[in-house]
């Protein structure tokens, strides 16, 4: 199983720092994934996402499900073969996004049946068939299908939705170790000779997480803690949250389930967040965090700075020639104005999305070393209050 | 005046290559200006364009003057500083626009009545004008306002193109020659101490070149370029060409007026062309081009390649693990793969145009390395000959 090495714990919170092996590198956590929906972090290259420097990215099971096709990765080499990224990539199970559309989706023990936002066409996935379709696209990390639920949920569909979620994750890891054995047999056959394509073009076999659910419901989440966590997954996701619910109950609900979470596995907080949300998190013990934020709202005209959130598409902005943030070292704000982006902007153009892009990932990546910093001085406390004032 | 040294010429054609000396850098020629119509070079930022190398852009009087506004440039400190480009630009007049948006333009004797494309507004712009809004932008290079025509056209409509064509470029030269004393005697008065912003900041007063008209027709195309050629610019461009005309009617009026251009100045052919254009026309003594195929190509997912042109968002290439050319050395080759490309677009994701676009742009670069070469060996007459047998 995954190498996941704790290097530094923060004396004052539940912090630390560590260290992820996988085969396409070294994850230094807590660390941010950008989000590359259809494998591609929109607006950018993967140069331009190197030289963040992301080492890991998180695609979306669901869309490449539909578009271009778990098999036609598979046959490309994989999706890092497929999208040109030679470090880590985590994909999702396909959980929320089923959730997120739920006109077009019915849930069933077995599975879910969904229809294709793209051409209306039917589709069935199963705990099995998340892992196989994950299988092909062949990530470092792939996750167990999951009933999210929105928020507010009754009692009774939060319940079954822990209960879902833990049946469906043990059926994933099951099958999950069904394909790992034939894959180890088949590997095993190439290497006494047999035929097949060479290991370096074959997806290596991905580890498994588990997703926890339960809502902001103290007893379900903590039941679905004990569920998922007695399964003995490469590591643990909280999923289900950042769905609607006010954000105290957000923080409360991770101060209270990841301490439950075994400690010597990465924890995975799906979907959150804000900036002070990493850092409250984290603070929590959060290894692994992902969202849309910071690049949605780039295509959207709004940046993060070191004062805030700032609309820079607005015509306030249209004579204004200091950077995004004065204090950001990135490449955008070491060459661009907030005059020129503005135009960028209003005149639709692609560049507009680029440069806020490549800015919100450089914040959001600056944010996680800053606390990685403060958790390996010891001053994790600190930054958390200082966000606090600042809000 | 502006240095331009002619430094080889082709023994069997008329091709030359030379070196173009502008405040923002030597621009060697024959060169290709990618079109960077509202200051970008639509889906690539500068440090890309940097990295073709592209050294030398062409930006767009028309769209700079409706937004956002020349006096808006002007104020952050001209083109160069707003878009964060410390090469050399070229604006055109605006004539070319005009043209293309017949129904919402008037053309008078004084000059051009036309509504924005953009909300409707009405405008004038004058051959003074349109020396004032480039003026403002502070290019390295700009053009007088001319009357573009499209094909076909009356010999009445073409005889009164050239006919103002040339007293548009007199009154140009001369208000351009106004506002040129007015900035030398207050670069004096600055450098004698007076106030007033430091020259660093200020657009360096740019170079003006002459505009060609006659269409297809060899009496009136000599008429204009006898008439353009008397007044003395820093450079010359045939313009009203590639704008519907046969390929053949183009090669012939080139070959026909372009040597009839003074000799010891650049030559800019407007708005041509493909590959193989440059090829033929480079051997006709052309010195500079300028077109919008290799980035709007792009958009729509055709790329340019050794084998000729190739639409990579189409199905055929859903599992094509080659890059677009093989033959290639650009990044985007280098790294991705018809497949992903393909991907990109069928998805309608912002990379698709980021990497068709960069991969177009060093073909057209790499193809003017190779006129180049060829004039510097004494081979640019193989190099049309093999031009033609591919075609």
């Amino acid at each position: 199983m995954m190498k996941f090495e704790v290097s530094h714990r923060d004396g004052a919170t539940r912090a630390r720092t560590g260290r992820l092996h996988t085969v396409h590198g070294v994850i230094e956590t807590p660390m941010f994934m950008p989000v590359g929906t259809a494998a591609t972090v929109k607006a950018m290259t993967q140069e331009q996402l190197e030289s963040l420097p992301a080492r890991i990215i998180l695609a979306n099971t669901y869309h490449l499900f539909l578009r271009p096709g778990h098999e036609a990765v598979r046959a490309l080499g994989g999706l890092h073969a497929f999208m040109s990224w030679p470090h880590a990539i985590l994909t999702d199970s396909g959980g929320f996004q089923v959730m997120s559309m739920k006109e077009l989706t019915k849930v069933t023990e077995d599975g879910v049946w969904f229809r294709s936002h793209l051409d209306g066409s039917k589709h069935f996935i199963s705990p099995e068939k998340a892992i196989e379709i994950q299988w092909a696209l062949g990530p470092d990390i792939m996750m167990t299908l999951d009933e999210c639920v929105e928020y507010p949920a009754s009692h009774e569909t939060l319940s079954r939705a822990v209960r879902l979620t833990a049946e469906w994750a043990r059926r994933a890891k099951e099958h999950y170790g069904r394909l790992r054995e034939s894959e180890f047999a088949s590997r095993g056959d190439r290497a006494a000779g047999a035929a097949g394509p060479p290991d370096a073009v074959r997806p290596s076999s991905p580890e498994l997480f588990g997703i926890v659910q339960g809502g902001t419901d103290r007893t379900l989440r903590r039941e679905s803690v004990e569920q998922i966590a007695g399964m003995d997954f490469a590591g643990y996701a909280l999923g289900g949250l950042s769905v609607g619910e006010a954000k105290e109950a957000l923080y409360e609900t991770v101060e209270d389930a990841a301490p439950l979470l075994p400690e010597e596995r990465p924890r995975y907080l799906m979907g959150v967040g804000t900036p002070a949300d990493l850092v409250e998190c984290a603070a929590q013990g959060i290894d692994l965090f992902d969202c849309v934020l910071p690049t949605r709202n780039a295509r959207n005209g709004c940046v993060f700075t070191s004062e805030g959130k700032l609309v820079v598409k607005g015509a306030r902005y249209a004579r204004d020639a200091r950077p995004i943030d004065p204090e950001c070292g990135c490449w955008v704000c070491r060459r661009y104005s907030r005059a020129y982006i503005r135009h960028l902007f209003a005149s639709g153009e692609m560049l507009a999305a680029t440069l806020a892009t490549a800015h919100n990932l450089h914040f959001y990546l600056d944010t996680m070393r800053k606390i990685t910093q403060a958790i390996a001085s010891g001053t994790m406390k600190d930054l958390v209050t200082a966000v606090r004032t600042h809000a």
